[in-house]
């Protein structure tokens, strides 16, 4: 596609399956389909209380928070994000994501396309 | 680097120049010195009145809009984006982003590294 325009209400919400992950919807914004083929940007929707589970992956992650209160573990690291904050998440780092607020979190998900994407889901991220 | 968080505000803003363009901050939150090999994170801040004129260049490009009005030509077309739309905008396809509001636009900016990241500057996008 040589150039499209889209908002995120028309974009479907498809429901987070990684281990035990709950409350937490993706919406594939653009993606290889759409001729992105170094990359593909996301958006998410976890509802309070919503996470997802410890997990790996080849791809490296960018989370860029627009909403909400967002905890990432990652590399022996735990850390809020609020708005306008973001981590980068490098190949095979361990991570999971949990809202720790009362309200809807929402973030963009910028990640890199590898000839392996498949998701990992492990045991747990940190030694609490 | 295995994983690092940051805030936007920590991030330095430099002018972008582009042929004509003016009013216009680039913040790059994550690139390949930190791991990013296959895409780049930016963020753009437009002040009233701001443009980043018609140009073109190899690398695709998603732009996600945070905060104001913006006009986006590229590919023979004119749309206008508010809060959480967005373009995708392939190799090489001309486009220009003007700031159509008031007040200032903010957006997010993904960029897949190619091998040649030159930026040609173009007289003009549309028949106006």
């Amino acid at each position: 596609m040589e150039f499209f325009k889209a908002t995120v209400d028309s974009v479907e919400k498809e429901e987070v399956k990684i281990g035990d992950t709950k409350g937490t919807f993706i919406q594939w914004l653009v993606t290889k389909a759409q001729g992105s083929e170094s990359y593909a940007l996301r958006r998410f929707i976890m509802k309070p209380g919503g996470i997802i589970t410890c997990h790996n992956h080849k791809y490296v992650e960018t989370v860029y928070l627009l909403k909400g209160k967002l905890e990432v573990t990652a590399g022996n690291q735990k850390v809020q994000l609020e708005k306008d904050s973001y981590v980068f998440i490098n190949k095979f780092v361990p991570h999971e994501l949990k809202n720790i607020g009362s309200d809807e979190v929402i973030f963009l998900c910028a990640i890199s396309y590898e000839d392996d994407m498949t998701i990992k889901a492990l045991e747990k991220c940190s030694e609490d």
